[in-house]
């Protein structure tokens, strides 16, 4: 029902079911209003499930969740990440009790590092493809989300890290100039597929994108505000609380017009993953597979390792 | 004859005949060189036609006409003001002393409150559909006008009064702050239609279109002019003025090579209606139709009408 | 051929060899790390070959070349001068040692002028659509270029010469008041070609570029800052090595990913022209064609030679 729900939002012209993989407990029928609770407990205002790397928070009074990124020591999207933060994403958007989420990160100084690394060197095609998919299955479901989506981007967000933030209704970004965000790909000698350069496009205009990909730019906080990159800068300890205004004030308007407008800003570009997904999966394994990207990326990983040793 | 070069203008990749609807003297023949006069009577410098809602006065030394909305309290855009609003554009397009148009508003504060709410309330399917086609119609004439249009906003310009402004190819505004400007429909519960949020793409990028039609933003004059959304802002009482230096230094363009520059820009996004008209018709009146969105509108009104008293 | 060729290698989604139609010297099979120079003559670090209108300079160390206009008296672009432009270019694309490419004028004052009036003037159909196809040649290989391109605006820079500036990918420009900027076409009556206004559009977004195309703006350097439609002003003097700094910036990053990332960004504008390339010409030479331009460019003609003398 959930997959039926996104696939009708998402792909309404002619676009393949999504999210056939979900976990079947998010697929079974659940009682509509209110949360799937066992019976006889009280129905507590805030409710909160964690799993291994992101941490949700619903706070069912206001209707807002609270999901933190909490995989040390740089938040990087693995596999398993972003399995857990798709699956996250769902349980909310199904939840009725819920209208919006605030991301951010638990670790200091690092919103995400963006995509896991390990999970492109050395592995099987069959795992690229797993990885791929997990990838695109994120970005379907965060920019697609019928919630209003709030960054509060509380620490440096380079590649993968960036693509979350962009995939959001709105950026706040912690006013600390050592704080960076950007589509750097090409400074790795990897290339931000279509759908990335796509959602950059959408916020910062074609010009500027393009300048930023080519160069691989990690913009400081204030260039970042500046490029028009993210929304708003404030110091980093009023990030939250900033954060909760600007969702009360896009929850003050009707769910459903939001909603709709929303659907149509974005469905152009999501229409265009959806229709090319397969295709997109196979140029990621062909690109991921070359020796010299492998060669690269190994590098790219030694010099990781030695800096933080 | 009229009708077939509007068709032609806009239309070129297998459109629908438009404006067949117009009034007969309309499409008729007419002396090509001049206006349509009466024999006998001398050319007179200025000529004004005035119906019930908007005052038209075309200098005909100068090319330009003006066009005063003047249909108290709002100028809220009714079946009847839209006709007019077409038929007025449609004169002059055709008239080949008319080379520009200044859009403004006859009564204070106010340049036009946007669709009449009153006609989409209760009302049969049959009125829907004209008059969700004399949107379309008025639309379409305005944004594909082979004249220059110049909106010269001396008062707040909510929803389809700020579109009829976006259309125009230049927008200034009075400096108050007290007049605010936007697609504010999304605060209604309602959702504008693609091709408003198409021109007002066109105008301010896709970021801030994306954020300002989900807030249902209405933006003071001083934001607006920050955002784009208008070209300029002067003192109110030399915003006439303004208009008509403006309207000069466009006029001193050529126009052959001037419209067909404008045909060029703006081309994709008028095909895409004339494209999708009819589907267009149909998704507001199943909108329209819906118990929920007429009580919302209801209730609106009961705002409004206590309000004023 | 040559158009089939260049319109295979840009118009594709994987990507075949580029430029087959090359020069036999350039086709054969060289030396892989330096450039083919007969046996016997020591490696110079610097190469150079000039033409009639423009020298071009490569300096092998840091695979940047330098192509300099110097066509008197205002760097036309006339079928020859475009000639020899696309030919150059082609020569440093496919040479391994050029990386990058910096485009400015050896004229006082002027970067270039544009389209050389002269060769649309009174001349054969075989002659116009020769020349215009030299002009889609011209910017086929330069937008679509995989080197790094860097124009170094030291002059007014009009209509074509404008083209040439926004289809590189950064734009500096001496801040001098007097230098201008723009696609001004419609003030010679004349309408800049729909790749002219997409490649703007990239640059400027689309209500700028609408209003400079319809006024055809010449922006004081200033402004065309200001606009985005250059990304740099600098004191002229300075001008040569900023545009080697930027180079030099735009060279940090491996090229593999940059062209892909280029391509990305470019490759629906270039499709564009490419699927429509006939057409194009077609619609120039009935243009041209037409009494009422040919009397436009003339007078337009008459007057530059008034003004010379």
């Amino acid at each position: 029902m959930a997959a039926a729900t996104l696939a009708r939002r998402i792909g309404r012209s002619g676009v393949l079911p999504l999210c056939c993989r979900l976990p079947a407990w998010d697929r079974a029928a659940r009682p509509p209003p209110g949360p799937a609770q066992p019976p006889g407990l009280p129905l507590a205002p805030c409710r909160s499930f964690s799993n291994n790397k992101i941490q949700v928070e619903l706070d069912e009074s206001s209707g807002v969740a609270m999901m933190k990124f909490k995989s040390p020591p740089v938040n990087s999207l693995s596999l398993e990440f972003l399995t857990e933060f798709s699956i996250s994403l769902e349980k909310l958007e199904n939840n009725k009790a819920c209208r919006g989420v605030i991301i951010t990160s638990a670790l200091p100084k690092i919103f995400s590092s963006g995509l896991d690394i390990t999970e492109m060197c050395g592995k099987s095609i069959e795992h690229y493809t797993e990885f791929w998919r997990a990838v695109q299955e994120m970005w379907l479901r965060l920019y697609g989300s019928n919630m209003v989506t709030v960054a509060a981007v509380n620490g440096s967000s380079p590649a993968g890290g960036c693509l979350v933030a962009l995939s959001c209704d709105y950026r706040i970004m912690a006013e600390n100039p050592k704080f960076s965000i950007g589509l750097n790909e090409a400074q790795l000698g990897i290339v931000a597929p279509f759908w990335f350069k796509d959602t950059f496009v959408n916020v910062v205009g074609h010009r500027i994108a393009e300048r930023s990909l080519q160069l691989g730019s990690l913009h400081p906080a204030p260039e970042a505000l500046k490029l028009g990159l993210v929304d708003e800068l404030v110091p980093e300890e009023k990030l939250m609380e900033k954060a909760a205004a600007v969702m009360a004030q896009w929850l003050a308007l009707p769910d459903h017009a939001r909603q709709l407008t929303k659907t149509m800003m974005r469905k152009a570009v999501l229409d265009r993953l959806v229709a090319h997904r397969e295709e997109d999966i196979k140029n990621f394994i062909s690109f991921v597979s070359k020796e010299s990207i492998q060669k690269s990326l190994r590098m790219y990983m030694e010099m990781l390792k030695k800096r933080k040793s």
